[in-house]
């Protein structure tokens, strides 16, 4: 099995949260975090672990709200330093009066942002960007420590995850021999909605595979009405631990269904159950690219879109 | 063409809008809505239109987050007045110190609110909660209105929008003709990402369709990679007027795809785009109940899921 960078994920993930040293001279009321794709993904796991302590706004777009202010902690995350909506996200910010750290590993943010004395981190390099994830998240999450303070064991226990999702590698393996042919039907915890958003972009991305995301108890209300009829998908569940609605969603599920994938995060704290997640399914769709017999790494229309987009800002 | 409320929706949306007497004693910092479904859209169309201008959180779930506070308005929108989600995360709110206001058509909402003195604003009926959406949206829309003031001509133009969908019905009819038996994926602006999740809510509930929603340019950095395999999909672009990362991807669509649907919004105002999108392909999942021999009111599977969940809190 292809495995890409992911044995490496553990240490990769300790190293670089240790090495981050920064002052961040202010405590933030909210925090900007905008990027895209493997990069973006951050803001959403970031979002799922802290969001009910303060505002986490994810932007994965060219603008930012016209409401940020220098109260606003901005982090933009971008592998190549090259991403156009990025640097536009983060330079808009920066005007604003926002407080901007950049984490990339180099090219056009690393430059400039040094140019125009914003901080920047560099991170170590990956075989592509979403499997530099731990460098981007635990940089992020560094960065976020030291404005706000977080606690120590969770990020250790997110670090264990990992490696334990790497010893359940046959369980991803299963998964994906499952989805192969079918659109992955992802119904998840809202309190774990990255895991799903993250695996769906893997899908994308590594298997070349299209993918729903639907978070619950929202899909209580829409997505679940189309058990009515038969169609061209295949149902995953993705739990999170003890939840009463996720346990009445699952015996609709099985009065309707032939048969249901069922995913339980292993870990106690959302950070743990996050990086658990998605490493094994992230590992899931490296074994269906394998089966299908296509390139994880290669993504000819992202890169057809990006000669044709240029320079935005 | 079975349109259900649809040729209501104009008139409906006026006389709502104009009826709404309610003082809102404080000029709110964020605002927060909650809701479900049906309901619980209102909160993706009003972030679109007026999340430039401050923080709007749309909830949908039973929680709320720990930082909201007194500075927060809270809008609560349930039609039933017993979506269990609702309840609990309107009165966690309550309790937060922030000043809620519900908008229903009856049931525990209305009593409880009653009861413990918190403004409540009743809607008329529809056939179901999603074709009761002008009478949510308009009630919200007003509420706003008296905490921080909106254009008039927006809300004005945003119901000339719905008249002009209904004169499209037949765009809608065809466009519904060409998604049967494939999953919808809806590629979308991000601007109006709104229209996207209805779409795909209304394709869930009325036709029982699982869709896809992907916004534009995150969507170029992960979904736009499924256009290298063929998949059981049919692509459909949401445009909201010129925008170049837009006309990129739609030269890389006719790339790779033998053919997209195209559907361009009208209308000046992010508002009016909405109502006009939102109108069009309701009708048009309408169609496709039609055509698929389905009831677009029965919802057997949530009828199931609300009995097994009951009071939530």
């Amino acid at each position: 099995m292809d495995l890409r960078d992911y044995e490496k994920w553990p240490a990769t993930s300790k190293s670089v949260y240790e090495s981050i040293e920064i002052r961040i001279p202010f405590k933030p009321s909210s925090i900007l975090i905008t990027g895209m794709g493997g990069s973006g993904i951050v803001g959403d796991v970031v979002r799922d672990y802290l969001g009910n302590r303060l505002p986490i706004h994810v932007v994965k777009d060219t603008i930012v709200p016209d409401w940020i202010n220098d109260k606003t902690l901005t982090i933009a995350i971008s592998y190549s330093g090259n991403t156009a909506e990025t640097m536009c996200s983060a330079l808009l910010a920066h005007g604003k009066g926002s407080h901007v750290v950049g984490i990339t590993a180099g090219g056009r943010m690393l430059k400039e942002f040094n140019e125009r004395g914003i901080s920047v981190i560099t991170i170590p390099s990956a075989t592509a960007p979403r499997f530099g994830f731990p460098q981007l998240l635990y940089a992020a999450l560094a960065v976020i420590n030291k404005a706000i303070g977080i606690n120590e064991e969770d990020i250790e226990e997110s670090i264990a995850a990992q490696e334990e999702a790497l010893r359940d590698k046959l369980i991803a393996a299963d998964i994906g021999n499952q989805l192969i042919g079918r659109v992955p039907y992802i119904f998840v915890d809202s309190r774990v909605q990255g895991v799903a958003i993250r695996f769906k972009n893997d899908l994308n991305e590594n298997a070349k595979t299209p993918a729903i995301v639907a978070a619950i108890p929202e899909a209580d209300h829409n997505d679940i009405v189309t058990l009515m009829m038969n169609h061209p998908v295949k149902h995953i569940l993705i739990r999170a631990g003890p939840n009463p609605i996720i346990d009445a969603v699952e015996t609709v599920f099985n009065d309707f269904l032939s048969k249901l994938i069922k995913i339980d995060l292993k870990g106690n704290g959302i950070l743990a159950k996050e990086l658990y997640g998605i490493s094994l399914l992230g590992v899931t769709t490296l074994y269906m690219a394998e089966t299908l017999g296509v390139d994880p790494v290669r993504t000819d229309p992202i890169d057809a879109l990006k000669k044709r987009m240029g320079r935005l800002c």
